[in-house]
């Protein structure tokens, strides 16, 4: 067994998450990770020992999340070189093990392209340098967190000036997903660190439930006020004032503004809209692909049917490969869009780790990301 | 045991679903009831030999849906007459199944009122006069869905002349609340029959489910065209043009002409109104409530968190007492509202047994009700 369980809980006071982290064991190094699929029934820590468990751990989305992934990557290559494996091997391995995200690819190029450049000064340096180039990218990406939480606090003082929020998010945005404290969901933490969290509403995220599985999960752990909801509960709460902002995260943002993200951010859209309500979209520049030039031309993956005529417990980020419960007749034609998107005149501003943009512009995001790529290699 | 299952299922032609009938068997008369806790996945047909009996499918929702209610409460009082029971004491009975369903009451108090009258005739006289009086609420309640899909469909040949139709639906209100094919479903049915529906679009409606249960399961053994979708994926079929219309059904509805329906409506207005898509509300005339002013004083039912909590498989109308797979970290708060209300100026049409309201005006409303109570006793 290459990994192991460790049952004891990671801890119940309202300490950081340690969803993914590098340690040092006498026995070697490990990459040790919050197994997201026991979620949020238990806390298990993962531990890898060598890259077929993290490909393991990657391809049962005991890890996941865009930006985590890319951690892990990056994390799996340079275990690799410290305990002395191929290291061209494991990342063909570790990019192979989920083929459709692009971060987890990322990050193991970046890394694995760190050893390499460092090779000649021997195995023990390059391995070295693989380390230190995993951790740069973490802390890259908890510090793009906490600059979107930055920004955001802002925007919504700005806003809504000297109130308290109730906050309306949908899907999860946290720790979870990322290398720090997530993005939307970053901006609602440090709003309640503020004192000043009314409420958060946590949309519980059909079909696969991430809101009431993870989200719910974090803020709970988080000490955070908030309640969960079904996602067509949301109306009621726009037409009964409950709602003074939205804040969601983004899969892809397209060069015009729009905005790609789970099913269900469009909708509230369009209730935030007809309610005189800010809608928020909180991402990292790197979700911003400009090679996409409209919202409109990105294809909507459909995903599996059994995702909605089944529901399953466990694993909220199961791929519907069906053992849930049945809740629809055998046989069921199913309409499952993966995610939808948002258009820019539905989105007030986009938060991003280099500033906000309001109104969302294509010229605005072209600005922004140019002065991105100043400072950040992509 | 007063009631038996039946395993045989009740057939799997597209032939009329056989929901509630009254029937007269060597030992005595008996009233058989579709199992409704048992769908989608089987079609057991339950036998009431008596009160204590109905009363328990009742109980266990069995039997529901508010018309359909009404019209069993009615053969369950003509049961006691035919059998011998105490009659007053039956009625009692019935009436405490289910207190808050305002139609049990009604068809219970209906036909022992007609009971009564003729009790000086003699119990034979009587009970004949009971169930007399039972068929023809159950009577009544299919031609008034009759009409309501007679009215529906030439609205929309009205509104959406010469094509055929991709028609939204949420929650269920089919053939299996009423005594005929019900309100927004029987629209959609006709549509169906005259080869119009190119598409019956069913919302999964969350939290329950009745959706993904009941109304797939009866557009499924209609053999209409259709698919299933999570609530919030209704967003994108607007956004493609895929909604030609939005057909919903009515819990209640204000003397402004506002309506309270499941939860989930609302936005689904709010969506009809930005994409410029009729929403239609089908409702007989009983489901105005002219005592209530406006919508905005209707008090919204909040109910049990469980229901979001945890996934149940079966008895997709459970009460939430727990039981189903905990989708959420224990003790969870919710946000669970039974239902939302629409106001009038996001409402197309509301088509009764009556006719249409278009635009929907208290003035419209109140109208449409005089001319009913002229010919139904409410």
């Amino acid at each position: 067994m290459a990994d192991q369980d460790v049952q004891t809980p990671v801890g119940s006071e309202p300490s950081a998450l340690s969803v993914l982290r590098w340690d040092e064991l006498p026995e070697g190094p490990v990459l040790v990770l919050l197994d997201q699929t026991r979620l949020p029934a238990e806390e298990v820590e993962l531990v890898c020992t060598d890259v077929p468990a993290l490909v393991r751990a990657i391809r049962t989305l005991a890890v996941r999340g865009a930006p985590l992934l890319g951690i892990a990557g990056g994390y799996g290559v340079a275990l690799a070189a410290a305990r002395g494996y191929d290291v061209a091997e494991a990342a063909g391995l570790l990019e192979g093990a989920r083929p459709t995200a692009v971060n987890l690819g990322y990050g193991v190029r970046r890394v694995a392209t760190a050893y390499w450049a460092a090779a000649e000064k021997g195995a023990g340096v390059a391995a070295a340098v693989a380390l230190a180039e995993a951790r740069a990218l973490h802390r890259e990406d908890a510090r793009a967190s906490e600059r979107m939480a930055e920004y955001g606090t802002a925007l919504l003082e700005e806003l809504l000036p000297g109130q308290g929020y109730q906050l309306l998010t949908h899907c999860n945005t946290g720790a979870l997903v990322s290398g720090g404290e997530g993005t939307a969901f970053a901006v609602a933490l440090r709003v309640h660190r503020q004192g000043r969290l009314r409420r958060l509403w946590v949309d519980e995220t059909r079909p696969l439930l991430q809101g009431a599985r993870l989200t719910a999960y974090e803020a709970a752990r988080n000490g955070m006020a908030y309640s969960l909801l079904t996602d067509s509960a949301a109306g009621s709460l726009f037409a009964a004032g409950e709602v003074d902002a939205v804040l969601i995260g983004a899969d892809r943002i397209a060069a015009d503004g729009s905005v790609a993200n789970k099913v269900g951010s469009y909708p509230l859209a369009v209730l935030a809209k007809y309610h005189h309500v800010p809608f928020i979209v909180v991402a990292p520049t790197t979700t911003v692909d400009m090679e996409t030039a409209e919202g409109t031309s990105i294809i909507v993956e459909q995903r599996s049917g059994q995702e909605v005529t089944e529901v399953t417990s466990q694993g909220g980020v199961s791929e519907g490969a069906g053992g849930g419960k049945v809740v629809a007749p055998l046989g069921a034609p199913v309409y499952n869009p993966a995610f939808d998107i948002t258009p820019s005149e539905l989105i007030t501003a986009i938060v991003t780790e280099e500033g906000v943009i309001s109104p969302v512009t294509g010229v605005g995001l072209a600005e922004l990301c140019a002065r991105s790529s100043q400072v950040t290699i992509s």
